[in-house]
């Protein structure tokens, strides 16, 4: 029987708000250059040097900001001025301070997923970053693992299966990214649950839904992961 | 017998050089701003606006850039220009594309002490830039485990110890900051040998030498190592 022992959950956009926050940022640095380009060519120039900064940043805020203050420079020729990459930089306060906001039904979903099954957190991005998300989130205490990688790979799962020591077919992973968290998974032989958020960051929705798997399932909300759960486990 | 079995090294400015390349950036940012502010000063404003962004920031070669980019708007008071704010952009690139230069002795003394150790590393810091260095280093294959942490403190040794499974007086660690590798590691029991770096940054450097702990050693070079370790090993 494939009943699922452990199931490991995305942060990002899975358990707390993220992208919503970038996309605020983005909207006002927009409204910032605006005399320089219009707003949707900016978005295109700074996702083309997210592009080209991604393998020297990797992921998180900080290369965020860094790369708005790159564009900033850029677009506006090097007119732009101190004054405004202060408020660039203010953005980047804004992002690292604010407050984790669990989406909802996460805190009571994972209480209940806890009692029977094994929780893992396997989140991507800045190390120090996700820490604090963690700490802030007060789910610290569900999890019996906290896994931080810089990338979610193939061998970030690799890495999760030889430490939970569960076979890929008793583990089920949660998460809104296709990109980093259902498709990397089931290559692995592990069930993918996706619970798409309501926006996502271009370079997370590559790649198409692999609704014709057997290991794919789908989920708007959190609070429907315990039923899912229990359906995989009664199936086979 | 406390043979030693397991020892973790730091890997800034214990297996590679780190911190010449901050002070080489932070010369330059201080002609940079010479026309503003004389150099000393330049370097004092810095360091309390690393200080006060080291806990949201952490450690690592973007945060140090942010801070480069506050310290240089708030010193010029806003003069600064968009071609300046680039020129300390560029300082990134080259703090991260940096190659990976292993200090004196080094490579061939982990070699050795592979043979009949089991060999850690334990490094803080941005875990993308850390793991890039790692694996640009070439000796990820020397260590059984690799664990990159935001702050080396007691949870960071803690963590260290239940995961190597080694007892305290069969471990030790060599570093050169006394504030990250040395003194905690002391206080958790674990022997710790100290190879002080030619600089130090400041924040690096708090503490005293605890000379008079037992689980104290002190080494010029890396290739002092296997016979402290050797010692260690007969002294008990």
């Amino acid at each position: 029987m494939a009943r699922i022992e452990t199931i490991s959950f995305d942060g990002d956009d899975t358990l707390w708000h993220t992208q919503d926050a970038f996309e605020s940022v983005e909207e006002r640095f927009r409204t910032l250059l605006a005399r320089y380009l219009h707003g949707e060519a900016v978005s295109e120039h700074l996702y083309g040097i997210e592009m080209r900064n991604l393998r020297r940043f990797g992921y998180g805020a900080k290369g965020f900001i860094l790369s708005l203050i790159e564009t900033a420079i850029e677009v506006s020729g090097s007119a732009i001025t101190a004054a405004e990459i202060e408020v660039i930089l203010s953005f980047l306060r804004e992002l690292l301070d604010r407050p984790v906001t669990l989406l909802e039904g996460v805190r009571e979903t994972l209480a209940r997923l806890s009692v029977e099954h094994n929780l893992v957190l396997l989140t991507k991005g800045d190390l120090f970053d996700q820490e604090l998300k963690i700490a802030r989130s007060g789910l610290a205490e569900l999890f019996s693992q906290v896994r931080i990688v810089s990338e979610k790979n193939d061998l970030a799962y690799s890495g999760l299966l030889s430490h939970c020591g569960t076979p890929p077919a008793q583990l089920a992973m949660v998460g809104n990214s296709l990109r980093s968290d259902i498709l990397p998974a089931i290559a692995r032989g592990i069930y993918a649950i996706h619970i798409p958020y309501h926006v996502t960051w271009k370079h997370e929705s590559a790649g198409s839904t692999p609704e014709s798997s057997p290991l794919y399932r789908h989920a708007e909300t959190m609070a429907e992961v315990p039923s899912i759960i229990r359906q995989i486990g009664s199936a086979v």
